[in-house]
């Protein structure tokens, strides 16, 4: 099943994805996060019956708008590490993004004048459904776990490295896209996100190219870990950290442009496309 | 004035404390950011006549329960600086936790059986007030403080340096207490929060004792940064940074331990006091 949160005139609605009849079904919720807060909300989103929207003319937005957590992972693909010059981690780093830092799946990225390094990181978006605190085991995780997404973690480098705290460069607003919609985890080949392509293409051309099986931290570890410390909440994103390939480590660096066009895209869920655009002054 | 957010039989109440009266009225909102959300909340608040509590009998909530932003400000007291020896830095430091680490002014802070360093942090926080995007100077950055309140920014040390970023030792359930209340700020000696004593006292002893003229970066210096980044809204929080006193700087170092009683205080804004539980594992 696929959900998603979309702009309606009425405001945000969440949505039951029919792909094979071409149609987006209201579930009667906000947004996802709503959906999600339900315990029975995948029996209630597979029977909803609501409105009903052409896919063609959706307008996502991000697929959880205003998440309570958004919890992102840093040097956990075993690629990306050596292409920063780091050795694997034994526990995982953990930083933040706040909501306004969200986008759709089609929305611009906003380069703002404060930043000349802005770069690109496609990353397997793990989304809570079931509140989840010091999982036990494989079959706690999988059960806490609703499905996942794909999240663009940009990043103004320039910020992320002024001081040794990443989150200043990781929460700019309306930088971040997520989306285009949440694939429950039995739809993929296996429920923990292992084994699925990503990849980043900028103007057609790829930068990043990998795939989830070179998690250091894989899905069970990260929720496991994070739920130690706090209780996971129905709508939570957990972004599950970058493979190699991105702007700030090439030589030269290269960094994101007005009007450069970024596909970030997970096998098995799908893309976003979001046109960079700088920000007026 | 005065505001908090109270738990009564009903659910959760923002209240006006009329302290001469002895009484607490409700203004018929949730909570003290649902309050914030309405752009004329001064007046509501002032003019509220809703149900009445007696102050003695108070249930208080964290002053904000749910942020959409806790933003934490690490090395900003010249004393703290030194103790931790560091220098002092050329741009704030700021990490995150998530509104699930938030205890009222009078529970209990959870000592989890993951760590055995559990560290304490006064904390003069932000309120804010009305939604700012690039503050462009002082008199910006008053329109958009509500005021004021205190924060215990507890840390678990031992997950805090795991990794080099802090958020997982930061933001442990139930952790954090933060009230009583919100001070708004025509109520203190300067509308910046500058020359207010803080200090931190364990069973009678006192650990921390400074004054928010230690500060690195101000109010006003913070506010301007971090809403160039991202809008701060209504209810957001930010901690401005701890002063030095600290129990992981000290030889040998010393951490909270169960039935300890940690009083966090500002002058002209109130006091935090909590007892620590072990959390039975």
């Amino acid at each position: 099943m696929r959900l998603a949160t979309i702009r309606t005139a009425a405001g945000l609605r969440a949505v039951r994805i029919d792909e094979a009849a071409g149609r987006a079904v209201e579930t009667g919720d906000a947004d996802v996060r709503a959906l999600l807060e339900h315990a029975d909300w995948a029996e209630r989103a597979a029977t909803a019956a609501g409105p009903v929207h052409d896919l063609a003319g959706l307008d996502l937005a991000p697929v959880v708008p205003s998440p309570e957590k958004i919890i992102c992972v840093g040097q956990n693909y075993r690629d990306h590490i050596l292409e920063m010059g780091n050795t694997p981690p034994t526990h995982p780093t953990l930083f933040a993004k706040y909501p306004p830092a969200l986008v759709g799946a089609r929305d611009d990225i906003v380069l703002p004048p404060e930043s000349q390094a802005v770069d690109w990181e496609v990353e397997l978006a793990i989304v809570i459904g079931e509140p989840v605190r010091r999982a036990a085991d494989e079959a706690a995780v999988l059960d806490a776990v609703a499905g996942y997404t794909v999240l663009n973690d940009v990043s103004m480098r320039d910020y992320q490295y002024r001081t040794k705290q990443f989150l200043q460069g990781k929460t700019w607003e309306r930088s971040t896209p997520v989306g285009p919609w949440l694939v429950t985890k039995d739809e993929l080949p296996s429920p923990d996100g292992s084994g699925l392509a990503v990849s980043t293409v900028l103007d057609g051309e790829t930068m990043q190219d990998s795939n989830t099986d070179q998690l250091v931290f894989g899905v069970v570890d990260l929720v496991r870990y994070i739920s130690t410390i706090v209780t996971l909440a129905p709508g939570d994103l957990i972004a599950t950290g970058t493979p190699g390939g991105v702007g700030h480590a090439r030589k030269p660096p290269r960094y994101l442009t007005d009007g450069t066009t970024v596909v970030t895209a997970i096998a098995g869920i799908g893309e976003l496309r979001n046109t960079c655009r700088a920000e007026q002054p």
